[in-house]
């Protein structure tokens, strides 16, 4: 087994970290740690506010056992010498601060934006750009580190990078312009969206969300080149909106292709891809990697989501567009607490290590 | 004061209208038809569940008291003689074979699509396309009708064309990419929508209505040629999904323009196009016909959609698209209950009286 | 294995009940019926809607694989001679013409009201009234029937009734006020109620729920006597509400007892009442069949309504009342499409195997 | 016009006091204080989110035009001497040490329960016990000031004792058990309700809340004593609890009598103290003080909560009680942030003003 240790323990994706990693094959999560308030408690004691006695616990499933009566350290408290590997849960601000010290020695699997867009810092999704991993020997060597930061996309661009990635490799991508209507998980909880902001309504706008997704879509499914990342010549227009859905990033997209696709095309172009994943082999990876409905009603965030554990993307709709001259339309679904947030860091954990990275 | 009767008068949209002619200073309802079940009854008591005495009325102002007592008539009893002009609130079916009985001596305006795509039937839409009038004597002439069919546009096509016009008048356009979040109210109460499928959801699809705005968007924004509308010649594609919103389609429009146009240029051409507005001076025509919101987080369906009555068209986060050479995009919010439907009938009955063709 | 057949299989009720015979131990879903429309489609295709192509399926779980390409019957070629039980998942008015038919030669265990008023039907709920189960011995008798009709309580007066059968038992009980709270799956889907209506709204009446409500809980505390059930000598007032939540009843209830009482003193008795339950080796039977929160937080419907499978009555909020002299208060949650309707159906033909009289 | 000042005018019930005091005939609002972070800018300024240039701003109606420009004062530059009256909306801790630095000089109207409960401070709501005005000369005098504290109730308690009070007056009560389903405007937005908690979701708990509710009822609805209210003799029981619904707060009373009583006397008493009520000409009274619905299905929040701009209570499903011996149970909805805040505190100033008391 390998040891691991878990930064940002006690809020809402440090607790996604907590229920995927438990029982893991691979993995024991072996400290925990948090902001000062939480050190020295129990995990389920700092999960549980002072006054009210109200247990801030926000998973489908219950506190796993093996983490209730762990206790938090604090984050300086953590010797990054005694783990293989170290999750972290941060906000970016802290993230840049925190994540580069662990770095010096240890592998960072990070959800924060803080490295995604430097130069020598890959942003991987097994099965899509497996060979990014690569990255991480050249940051090694130029920033001078044993370990690396390794960190996730946005999870809006999760979704959307899987989809695409099998239409570019059969049929080319040129344009595309994606809607999303995201859940209020993706906000978290800090306070996240109030409910009288969001109740019968949408918000048509979330700050620095849209350039994210185009930049990182691009690097993803980029060429990796002696030392650092090309962006796929694609071009990529996003409006990013907020819906009144708990979980489960909804994506409509428009996609301009190099040569001429059929939507039965794309299906089975998803299809193949899917059965034919890369890391289908690994722990956390879900049965299916991608799901493509005939049925013109899904994907829906609410009966979809929580398939083969939230790691699946889900597509449907699949119409040849009315305005490219070659191009398809299609809307998808992705967990964006599962498959882009905690799960999805474990299963990129899974991927480096088969790889020998960590 | 100008007589009109009401086809479809106990259903949702025909409650609409009997608020959208409470006191209105040119037409006079003087006679409200339904379904067989409700003829003889008064109108309240024909908005009454009979086993449980629950009222079936959806709107916030309550029933207008000029209609509460009225007798609803059953549809044959109507003598279209009596009347300057019939608006009709039915479904797609019954309008066919019933709109063409009144049509024939007496004006129509339609909220249903059934003569929406035929070639001597115009969507207008007032102060878009006025001079497609024109087109209603020449459907006069080819049927042989004293009155005419004249419906609206789908609900979702008027925000959208509206917010197009003053872009293609200044700009020119070549391409629209429209990702819709319709409301609830849009797809009626019989049963419409029920809660158990939409609450914490969104369901992609809307059996019928990408393509119908993209007809129609296109027949909207066409010229008028000796005897039908040339389409303009735009490419449109649309994917409409449902939120769960109970009033207000939003829609995220993408637009390649012809020339190069900067974000501001459009905030100033929509506000010039709403200022100059051909029907300002119509009854009910709001005081603003498009309103830009620089404020990023606008427009949101509960917060906007009740301003000018659910007349105004508001548009909001305007930006220069990072897709196409020339183009930008944008997001819109239309009262698919009041300018989108009965709010919007009675404004085009006001145009063509005004035109003379009433 | 025991053969049953199930009447009613394509509606939301029916649909539980398929997900709750997956796999039984004891019974083996032989034969499935429905009305005139679905009758000679394989199951999957009689849940999917014709002209959308839309899968008709309301539970989180897909459509299990065994009942997937059973064909369904028409309900009067189900010959009652090849099975050892029926279960039902009807209207009320067609459960009063078609579960009598079955009843004279096998046993129904029914969801609807049709019958449950009636002196020689008992109203069971597995662990609370298994003495009343005797009573279908004299239903038997009296009708000249070899089966009998078992009917579930209404899925509002389940919780309730397990909540107040260990107070009763220890501390007596005199009075009941309660306010429920329900879910929009109680409502069904037929149409159910429409969002339009419930969104971001309460309906504070739903027909004939009050009374039901009343008239049960007497009936189940009961006694029974030579020949029928003694009312319980409560006395019981309820309002009834719908909420905005998909499912699962929240039931606020304040109990005046003949004995003083403290809130520890209840919730010990709650727990010992559960823990001790008759039919907790039934294989349907919760791991706990009672759970009692400390977290005044909860019980809430969301978070609470999935534990041991909807099969598990939770409490919370246990006080002293003001009011009475003797008297707590508390606030309780079931699962009304869980233990409320076919799961709790399951385990009531479970208890029914397990007294030989299946 | 009285010259009145407003302290904590950015917050939610600030801005509802800025709606409220539009165009007021008898009041003019001169002066805004808040908190440090806004002072010095311009109110419409200090409502905008620095960062994101998102307007702060809840109410359906726009910015009033006459507070857009002012500029927002420090609380501590409010000179008294310049106000007739002051409004606060207050947190309670920052109300217990402002409100008095203001009360020695001038009227304070709170909607804070700081004072709520002391000896000499009355707790008024127009209408009903306006005999209570008569504690504040004898506050005056205990305390040496030349203003006073007059603090609004709890906004859940508003419409109880409304409603309560033409029962009482009538026929005398005993016991009251109340269950209410709060609008999430009730908890503010600082930051409120998380969306995250609440969709699809009841929280069957309010800190304090409930206790707030039978304290102050029977305050309300006692009598003033030589020097301080003697609490009317009732026993009140209430469970509070957050519903999905953004205003208005439903509350489900069970009330026993001292005499017999009728639904339909109760209806007919309730509409003639409505009738009668004494602040009938107070510019702020509504049309209806109290509206009772024959339609089992009313009140809704979403469809009544508007009527008489949120002044009205509104009362349905008046049935006689079946625990109570004597007794009536109904439902009733009040606005919590219109009658319940801002508006209901300008009613109060407005009897006070009547009564020569400001």
């Amino acid at each position: 087994m390998l040891k691991a240790a878990l930064i940002g323990a006690t809020g809402a994706v440090g607790q996604e970290f907590a229920v995927a990693l438990n029982r893991h094959p691979w993995f024991e999560l072996a400290q925990i740690a948090s902001s000062q308030r939480s050190a020295g408690k129990k995990y389920i004691d700092a999960l549980r506010d002072k006054d009210s006695g109200v247990l801030k616990w926000h998973n489908k499933e219950q506190v796993p056992d093996y983490i209730r009566d762990m206790i938090v350290s604090r984050v300086e408290d953590v010797d990054s010498g005694e783990f293989d590997l170290i999750f972290t849960a941060l906000e970016s601000d802290d993230a840049r601060t925190i994540e580069p010290t662990f770095a010096r020695s240890v592998p960072v699997i990070s959800t924060a934006a803080a490295f995604r867009y430097e130069k020598d810092v890959p942003i991987l999704i097994p099965g899509i750009n497996d060979n990014h991993v690569e990255l991480l020997n050249i940051q090694r060597k130029t920033r001078g580190w044993k370990g690396f930061i390794a960190p996730l996309p946005n999870c809006t661009t999760t979704g959307l990078t899987i989809t695409l990635k099998p239409i570019m490799k059969d049929y080319g991508i040129e344009d595309i312009f994606m809607t999303s209507m995201q859940a209020l998980s993706g906000a978290g909880r800090s306070p996240g969206v109030i409910a009288l902001d969001i109740m019968d309504n949408v918000i048509p706008y979330i700050p620095k969300e849209e350039e994210k997704v185009q930049v990182e879509t691009k690097k993803i499914l980029g060429n990796l080149d002696s030392e650092s990342i090309i962006p796929a010549p694609i071009k990529v227009s996003c409006t990013c909106t907020r819906v009144p859905v708990l979980d489960g990033h909804t994506e409509v997209v428009f996609v301009g292709t190099k040569k001429p696709v059929e939507p039965e095309q794309v299906k089975d172009a998803m299809m193949r891809f899917s059965r034919d994943i890369s890391v289908q082999k690994l722990p956390s990876s879900p049965k299916d990697y991608i799901i493509v409905h005939d049925d013109p009603s899904r994907p829906q965030p609410r009966v979809d989501r929580e398939i083969n554990e939230g790691m699946t993307t889900v597509v449907g709709r699949l119409r040849k567009d009315t305005v490219f001259e070659n191009g398809i339309k299609y809307v998808l679904l992705s967990h964006n607490e599962r498959m882009g947030s905690a799960r999805g860091a474990v299963l990129l954990a899974e991927l480096l290590h088969d790889k020998g990275m960590i």
